[in-house]
């Protein structure tokens, strides 16, 4: 199974995904994945808040608040999920923002696994 | 009611939380409350993760995937969860780790309603 392969398997399991990107925490994409077939968005996506989930890990470490699991961002248009997958790649799911996101965390738990498997092997 | 009261009454009213602040985005903070009576940690939570949601905003809105409703940080000793209030406020609550965050969101939901009204009146 390759990173594609298991992104599209995220955005097919999760209920409302758009589309899906495993990349690393420079900015730069091991893959992407769009239900719509349009990958640009979902890159953008993950470049312009990889870069924010870089600091969020930065400033909880300072904080000492723990390892980051995963971060929510919710809005108007879209809700966005992170997880970092190692210390230097990390798995955005977007979904609609009327999406229902326990299911679509639970299925994203699995890619994390998965991927980091593919990662690290 | 003044900002403390409005964040005494999110501490109390959502299950597991520990703290709250309502701070600028420049980081200094209107209000503190803590739960424990030591509000220090939850002002340092505050300036480290405003500067971030301050960047989140920004690039939503470069991305163009609307305005930022709500942003959740899950860590493994803690959960963040921060709202916008006003262009220039947000609210931070700080929860255990092991929260059903259900409630929490309900209960800031009212208590960001409050401080707006609050700011801007």
């Amino acid at each position: 199974m390759d990173f594609e392969d298991i992104l599209e398997e995220l955005v097919s399991g999760a209920p409302d995904a758009q589309a899906a990107t495993l990349m690393g925490m420079d900015g730069i994409p091991l893959a992407c994945f769009s239900a719509g077939g349009v990958d640009g968005d979902i890159e953008s996506i993950g470049v312009e808040y990889g870069k924010i989930l870089g600091e969020i890990v930065k400033a909880s470490e300072v904080l000492r608040l723990g390892g980051l699991v995963e971060v929510t961002l919710d809005l108007e248009d879209v809700v966005v999920l992170m997880r970092p997958v190692t210390p230097e790649y990390f798995l955005a799911l977007l979904l609609k923002d009327t999406a229902m996101t326990g299911k679509a965390r639970f299925v994203m738990r699995g890619s994390v696994i998965k991927a980091h498997r593919q990662i690290t092997e």
